[in-house]
């Protein structure tokens, strides 16, 4: 197939937004790319199999510079997390045939650049979509944030928000292994169902059925709560502050900083943090990235003892790209959301 | 003296409050005390000579009993550090004529049960009300936020709210002595002033005189701020989550705990905490205790080389307590408010 030139079809990014996305946002247009890696580029063609919905995406959609990631460029494709395979390289380190995860675009294929960022996987009896999910930058999330950033100690009493998502769900997981007692908080009985039944969480409820989340909170936590990872912020994290244990820890990941985009009501229990002694500290997984070795050991090596499970909800096709991507603001996604691009 | 029944001035707490205190909260009265320690209590019996005005205070007049501290008790004295002297004791570690430091009652003489929290004070060059300021809880939670809690760096940029007050006026010379860069925010021209020309802050502005306290910390900090000690909570803190630096800390210290008084606004800039990896962290000095007498040893050093300042805020008479404590939450206080009860 190298150097053929052949049509592509693509998720571009339409324009700068406020608010939370919608579909129309983005369209599905097809282009054209010559499956070849030019010369001298050091680059990879690639064949992409499965792209990554992750909630960090919507940052990418506004005209904000000073983040830690710049912005999408209007029309061009989206950019995310995928699994690929390359179909030609300029790299030595690549070959046809290999198998990638890493950034790459929003379309069948695409000419990565930036091979440094890229993780090579070796296939074997865990799904290649995995590597965008349990094993990729969500897992690893879930893995920094609750061992470097939530300091947990065995019996310790763990709540986790967004509790059934891409995150959560491994951050549950991870604090039984480690001894933890956790309640999870998910948006329908469905969820609520996984985290108690599939995922081993001890308790677990459906948030829009509350109307007190501080009573809800009294109710699973009559002890109080050690560690808060907070994937929602808002008024869940104003509830969690109430109940915190002095000297607990919350860590604070991902969709909080959805608030930068609309002006929400504001957090009010901060002063919680002092009597309590409480550490509240924002992350990102990038910063632990040496640690992704072991992370990956760990997190393979319960897999396939079947002691962790992960679940995926996996749209098919790229044209359904865009609405997979808009259900993750309204909880619409059962697991870790993927869309399914190509066999392999 | 001894055994001598004598009048007792007292300042009694006459009830619960909501908001801001105000003087009517608390009423000056005279009763009547026996100078004398009861045998078998273990209790010393001194005579009060400096108290502290101190905003953790307000607290204690709520009816809220789950705090690090149990409430004033209606219709008795209240209660707070100060500088004493021992008249009578039934305690073999103290005699009288020995000056202690500690809590104690609002009033002329006091019956101390609770000898374990006093530290003796051997009265140097170093002025006997400064024990319940540079060299007491105020000055021992800006030695244990900033060297415990902040993490310094030197030449880093470091911003302290009521930087003129108690604890702030001591986290500044410390950040100095640190080698950091050091701004400060006070809310009169007259406690600017100090700042710049008497406690070495590198810049400081009056809050009351900014309309735009984004635009204030970006004058200030065109590169962002990597410690921000924290005193006040609410706007200033919103606007310092903004300017923060990568991997920045903000130590949450003292009068933020009033916002549980009051429904204010709320903080809507935490989304700031997870792209810029901040830690934020609540703390008690009194979690620190092993530390104080290092921090004994370093303050009183560099006060006696003249490399420390501490400005007092020094009313006269018990009579004028209830004023002098309601003076702090106006910002009435330049420098550490102390009450003199009575000479030596």
């Amino acid at each position: 197939m190298e150097g053929v030139e052949v049509a592509n079809k693509q998720v571009i990014f339409k324009g700068f937004i406020d608010g939370i996305p919608k579909e129309t946002d983005m369209e599905v247009k097809v282009g054209k790319i010559e499956l070849k890696a030019p010369k001298g580029s050091s680059a990879l063609l690639v064949k992409n199999l499965y792209l990554s919905c992750d909630p960090y995406m919507r940052g990418r959609m506004r005209e904000f510079y000073d983040s830690y990631i710049p912005p999408f460029v209007p029309g061009q494709a989206l950019e995310g997390f995928g699994v690929s395979r390359v179909i030609d390289s300029d790299n030595p380190d690549y070959k046809p045939g290999d198998f990638i995860s890493g950034i790459t675009g929003w379309e069948e294929y695409s000419l990565v650049h930036r091979t440094g960022q890229l993780r090579k996987i070796h296939p074997d009896d865990i799904p290649l979509s995995f590597n965008v999910g349990l094993l990729g930058m969500p897992g690893f999330t879930a893995y920094a944030g609750f061992f470097e950033v939530c300091s947990p100690k065995k019996g310790e009493y763990v709540f986790v928000s967004a509790a059934s998502g891409a995150v959560g769900q491994l951050v549950g997981q991870l604090a039984k292994l480690h001894g933890c007692y956790v309640v999870g908080s998910a948006g329908s009985s469905q969820k609520v169902d996984l985290l108690k039944n599939k995922l081993g969480f001890d308790e677990a409820f459906n948030y829009k059925e509350e109307t007190d989340l501080n009573a809800t909170l009294e109710r699973y936590f009559p002890q109080g709560i050690d560690i808060y990872f907070d994937n929602v912020g808002g008024d869940m994290l104003d509830a969690a502050l109430l109940k915190m244990k002095p000297f607990g820890r919350i860590a604070v990941c991902g969709m909080v900083s959805q608030q930068s985009l609309s002006k929400t009501e504001g957090i009010h229990n901060l002063f919680c943090l002092i009597s309590k002694r409480i550490r509240m500290q924002g992350f990102l997984q990038s910063d632990y990235l040496d640690l992704f070795p072991q992370f990956l050991e760990y997190v393979s090596s319960y897999y396939k003892q079947g002691k962790i499970v992960y679940i995926e909800d996996m749209n098919e096709g790229l044209e359904n790209a865009p609405s997979a991507f808009v259900g993750l603001f309204s909880g619409k996604n059962v697991g870790k959301q993927v869309v399914h691009v190509a066999d392999e």
